[in-house]
């Protein structure tokens, strides 16, 4: 039985791993992420395993050549492409307002690139992997768009005494959660719902079947 | 703006209502639930529009015909079909298993029907529709479906004292829940996931614009 490393700082991924029934733990890559890909499934894979590289070297180089064998770790990365344009997270509420005008109304994709690294045979060894879901969002006026751009939910901070407010779109690729109170305008999807809230469980558990 | 009351007491429903944004009361229905349909559509439908005018003849009831414009109420009903044979609630382990047997490795179907019932000039009036949603679950080896049916989650009671053993499949359509562990198993879906769940929020949320 491998030790699973999660190298996402993402809690839904978190939340996703441990619902498909793992335990894990987690280290963040610090990489510069670099695009060179163009098409939005092979730049998600790409993200994905420049994540997991940097961790499972960060592993090698903190456990050493004798225990690296006991350890696999995930990488991943979502992106949203609509009509070609792919969209990141929101720089900020006027830009959350242009994403959320673009999917309403019409389908999109989300692309999860996924890249397990491990030891076979002596040498690292990597898989990548992408899942791709059609989302179809009901046509919304800019009133409603409104309505959830600013809707302010409170953070408690560690101390209880000071708050924080967060945005629901705030750290979601295309601006939107779909696991939110944005569920009311998502009329259907074609393929996992787990790759759009940020990790395919399934396919990734037939993966880790083969390794873990 | 009419109060919202939810015909149901599943747990998920009221939750899915609340993702959506709504407040509202619940308030049960004691129908005994009459199955006169033969296609899965019209047996949602049909179960989900005896609970709603049930619990909407409890409120004129108790209300009277002076503030019964003042309300909506929402019944629902969820059934799963595979191969057109339906499939409720397992009645016990067995029964979950061999349930798990019918829709591993292929596609079924699932459906929601929802009836919406409030006043309309001077008069009951319902609209009934549903959600198809396509899952497809990946092939499961034995050991795979018995790890499942076993697993079991100890819900504290509300003394805090006394603790009970749930099973996941107990309450569920199918014998499986898509939102907990089973999801490693959910390859996709075709249509609504919360329609899976037991609520097809985002039509409801359409229908309700027009109502509330």
């Amino acid at each position: 039985m491998k030790n699973i490393i999660l190298a996402s700082q993402s809690p839904r991924r978190k939340e996703l791993l441990a619902l498909a029934g793992y335990d894990f733990q987690v280290i963040t890559s610090n990489v510069d992420e670099v695009i060179t890909m163009e098409k939005p499934d092979e730049i998600a894979k790409s993200l994905s395993s420049q994540k997991a590289e940097d961790v499972f070297n960060i592993i090698m180089d903190r456990y050493g050549n004798n225990h690296i064998e006991d350890y696999v770790v995930i990488g991943a990365d979502t992106v949203v492409s609509v009509d070609g344009e792919l969209l990141g997270k929101p720089k900020d509420k006027e830009d959350a307002v242009r994403m959320i005008r673009l999917i309403q109304g019409r389908k999109h994709q989300v692309f999860t690139g996924v890249t397990l690294v491990s030891m076979a045979e002596g040498k690292p060894a990597s898989i990548s992997f992408h899942e791709c879901t059609e989302v179809d969002v009901y046509p919304m006026a800019d009133e409603e768009i409104a309505s959830y751009v600013n809707c302010e939910s409170v953070l408690k901070t560690n101390s209880d005494l000071q708050t924080e407010v967060h945005y629901d779109w705030a750290d979601k690729a295309g601006g939107y959660g779909i696991q939110g109170t944005f569920a009311r305008y998502i009329k259907g999807i074609n393929g996992d719902y787990y790759n759009v809230v940020g990790l395919p469980i399934a396919h990734l558990h037939q993966e880790l079947k083969n390794i873990v």
